[in-house]
């Protein structure tokens, strides 16, 4: 297992627009992109902090996990993203290490990347997403 | 405002040993240094993935706000440092941007560093650490 880099802290919020607004005036930040993942029911926006992504989540649908999130504990700091250099690598390792999934295969996920996510209940109450490494 | 990098992702957890055992065995992270800073009630350990850390905190007494905090929600994502040039400079900005704090003027955090808390209400549930960049 190689967990190579943070690739992203994701944060759910309420509203998109006015989250974007905030993160450039209250810390300078800016998206670097946008984008919708219908398989996943969001619309995320990705902010460039010297390498690492804040990645900023709202809801597409009421039955996205993001929505459920939200309606159970409000917004929030959501998961964190690990660089791997193979998810499918990752994968075979967590389970041989008696680490619980979610995800059992690698999967598409935002920005075209090959992602997994790891279940909170494995790793400290932490949802971890798998972000293979790509150029 | 200059958020130079992010710091750390700092997660509550229970039991500190198990916690190293378990981030070890799932991710191969062992810690690079450990403390107990009395001031904010906490155990840490921090854990460097390429320049970020992961922070582990246990709470040292059952008024610390890591306790009260696993009480309220469980183990999982507590905070989220961004290093700054000046917290000084970081909590004027804020201030001026309309942004809620916790710490009105910089104090004295783990490692020695200078840091100051923004208040989650003003950051979409987020509790933000600002960190003095340092050498």
């Amino acid at each position: 297992m190689n967990v190579t880099r943070i690739d992203q802290i994701a944060i759910a919020v309420d509203d998109l627009d006015a989250a974007l607004e905030l993160w450039e005036r209250a810390f300078g930040l800016v998206p670097e992109s946008r984008e919708r993942v219908e398989s996943d029911g969001v619309e995320e926006a990705m902010l460039n902090v010297n390498g690492v992504f804040i990645q900023l989540l709202q809801a597409t649908r009421d039955d996205s996990p993001i929505a459920k999130f939200i309606e159970r504990s409000g917004p929030g700091l959501h998961h964190v993203g690990f660089g791997v250099t193979s998810v499918q690598d990752a994968l075979d390792h967590l389970r041989a290490a008696d680490v619980r999934l979610i995800d059992d295969a690698p999967r598409p996920g935002g920005g075209g990347h090959t992602v997994a996510f790891v279940h909170p209940k494995g790793t400290n109450g932490v949802l971890v997403e798998l972000v293979e490494d790509h150029l």
